[in-house]
């Protein structure tokens, strides 16, 4: 079905009429055959987003024209604008800490062709994984933390992710906090896994202030990190029922599936460039 | 938010480029306001789909002359195309049997306001209803039928819906079966609620079926009436978790909450023309 | 199946061997036919919980001899217990505010003898809903608020409560506070319909809070009132998808089937004795 | 919490009076601490069911003697019983064919310690799998097959089983049918994974029939083996919600983690002695 690498278009102007057709016009002059679009309007906000992905085979413009080509269209409209390709090389780095269900996870979607990405690192303050990892034929970094060390550590973390290129990094129940300058580093490019459903039992253990008010639900919450802990723009959510008989242990077991799920749809959503950040929430055309 | 009256355009076209342009130019030429728009492209099937919602304030061409100038943007690239209005008085009838649930929850919708159209009438093969319907100012027709009776009954129900200018018939566990020629005549325009996840368990009693299988979960259905019993294409499904304590009743008890529910979603997604019909399926822009 | 009334008895006791082999010697030297048993050990807290229901024909022992045979056994194991009957009357009464769903949800499953129970009143701080009640044959009792006669209005309706001799009140969405004497009145008879997934977005406008928080997901939680507000035992959750599309009176439109079937699943389960309270929690044996 | 070694008792038998007793007092008399129970009548077909588990630490009877002494009980009462130990050694074969998700997904919570068994080897009827799981350190069998040599290749899969002494089989996505003589071998131990909401779509390819069908929810059933195919006690099932937007590929990536879920489930539900079978339905006390 859908042959050939696609072009993913990604806008967001403050809301005027003609951006539709301007686009539309844009794709339609350039002969491009577009495979999927879904727009939306903020009408509080006076905002539209859109994406629009289209096949590059048979489009008029080349990958290098396309940019200064767009700009045209964009500039008169005020629209900010991002275009990526389908058959880019999207480098992602894991960071894990003692629990290894997300990280296993997503090193099994890995290997069986699920990621929309290509896994180049695994780091923890923990050993515990190197094993693992090294099987799965990927660098592991041991990287330990003591609070006194903690910056160096975050400096020692800086430089891998630079040196191997990483553009997504993903929070697999990383308990570490990031300082505001790792955050700033990769904005709206570090998406961390809540094991509850944000805004409830935000902060330390979760699971454990769900038992201790009886919800009859539990949840978990793939979101962007910025600098307020467990604040940042909401990717993906889900929620399972518990009951009286759960304890946290059980708890933890049911919640486990929810994260590795929640967190492994926002990271498709995320390299599949369908999510759109505005303010402190998402635009996600699923 | 959404202040004024809107113009719901419905698309469909073999799937061609300039498609996306053609209808945004049309909409920014006319000064159209979009304020929701949607679409889809089966590439099975090589058809294109829309949905473009735009206020009629400030549009420069009046319900009267949209017709004429959307047939001419839309001939060329053989469209098919419907256009509705939010404010129009869309006329619904609901057909009942027995169980009054699916009928109550609509009534007790219309009451509070929540139903994008309007009751007009309730018939029904048994009397049980009438005090209530008429509680709610509605007319109550009551038609028996026999195995002699049928078409007679049938032949004055179409009477009944004709003068009563209903455009949408909601079978709300109406249990018996229309005619060809009944379906025919309100094409995309029946409603059934069939208490299983088709296609499992079609035909009569599903949920004793449902019981002796032992499924784990039950399921409701909503789809346009066809001539096929039970084949028609599907607009919303949901299920709900049971287990192996719930008996025959309380699998229906269960189900008749889902059944109200997806029921209404249905006809609300129809009334408010998200609903497009490709041959037994549907796009649902949501 | 089940033919004939049945006792319900609801036990608490601090954890030791032999309470279930006390009880079910009980039941069985009595010639009771068990239909349900649940227990649940909180080995936490060191409590042992149970539900046992048993055909009361047949039962050696009258309905008025049952209080004082289970005395002795529940005597000198410190357990507390209840038994209720399937066929009490239980009296239960809606308090409803401007927003007419819960309400009229609670009616429809009333009328189609949903309800394990009696409706005998409803009251509201609002006018509005005096005929859709009385069409239903109810008593309906206007009783206006203002911050200087909410006291003097708490007394009339704790008047009409008791005149009626409701067991359990149902907040509707009813939008006034409850004093701290009122709720005492009707300890764990108070049964609130909160329109999120508490603790998230506690206090007023939860819809808003929620688009404004960007969350995928809404809920609701039914639970009893208490003191505290939003803080008392949660009986019943549940939660909804939402997305970026949808504002907030979107929000508030999904919202009102999940509050509706919430709250009609928390009535049914305190009205079937399914609910037992053990400090700000539940053990619902469903 | 559940510190030490417990007991699982699991009971079956024709409904009569006196069945709880007789156990509770068996446990009581032998000083059994009791940390879960949950029972069932179905009355329809007159039957009783139980689930017991028990601390082995304090209790009065050792391993050795308790299946005498639960005899003595059962027999009078035409009780079926089982009792199984939570620290046995439970040995979980894996047959896999092409699609690696599911042999990944268990090989994954096996790496994590929640698997309560132990996997013991991996068959396939392809190479594929080999390398993957030698890293998790486990035999893999490659077992070709071809219409002639069907017959010789369970015989060499079943020597491998009895050889490692496989007490339960998991059918992780394997496409070849099983013969009688196999499932007849381990009766209620072969837990196959559909990709389907059983009873709807059984058979083949059934994400291309739920395409065609256009359905608004995919499922997953983890069910027993039996020699009629599709059609054996199921013991799990859940749905996800699918759109127009979904294609065949879609339906399938979506239901990956459905499958690995709902059969993880279904594995853990029988490992820890939660299912009863009792015709074509099974009992969960989950």
């Amino acid at each position: 079905m859908s042959q050939g690498p696609t072009a993913r278009l990604l806008l967001s102007a403050p809301d005027r009429p003609g951006l539709v057709a301007a686009i539309a016009n844009f794709i339609y002059d350039n002969a491009g055959d577009v495979t999927q679009a879904d727009q939306h309007t903020d009408e509080e906000e006076g905002m539209f987003f859109q994406r629009v992905e289209f096949r590059l085979e048979g489009f008029k413009l080349s990958r290098e024209e396309i940019p200064a080509a767009l700009g045209e269209v964009a500039a008169p409209l005020q629209m900010a604008w991002r275009v990526r390709y389908s058959d880019e090389d999207r480098r992602v780095a894991v960071l894990a800490s003692r629990q290894p269900h997300c990280l296993v996870d997503l090193l099994g979607r890995w290997h069986c062709g699920e990621l929309p990405g290509r896994l180049v690192m695994v780091a923890s303050n923990h050993p515990d994984h190197a094993e693992l990892v090294q099987r799965f034929g990927l660098p592991y970094h041991y990287l330990p933390v003591t609070p006194e060390s903690r910056s160096r550590q975050e400096q020692a973390l800086l430089g891998l992710l630079a040196e191997a290129k990483v553009e997504l990094v993903v929070l697999a129940r990383y308990m570490q906090i990031l300082s505001d300058r790792f955050i700033e580093r990769y904005p709206s490019a570090i998406i961390n896994i809540h094991h509850s459903f944000l805004p409830a039992f935000s902060g330390g253990h979760p699971y454990h202030q769900a038992h201790a008010r009886g919800v009859k639900l539990i949840g978990a919450t793939a979101h962007y990190a910025t600098a307020e802990l467990d604040e940042g723009p909401i990717i993906e959510q889900d929620t399972a029922r518990v009951s009286h008989r759960d304890g946290v242990a059980d708890l933890a077991r049911t919640g486990r599936d929810l994260e590795t799920v929640v967190l492994a749809r926002a990271v498709r959503l995320h390299l599949t460039d369908r999510v759109l950040v505005h303010g402190r929430k998402t635009i996600v055309f699923a």
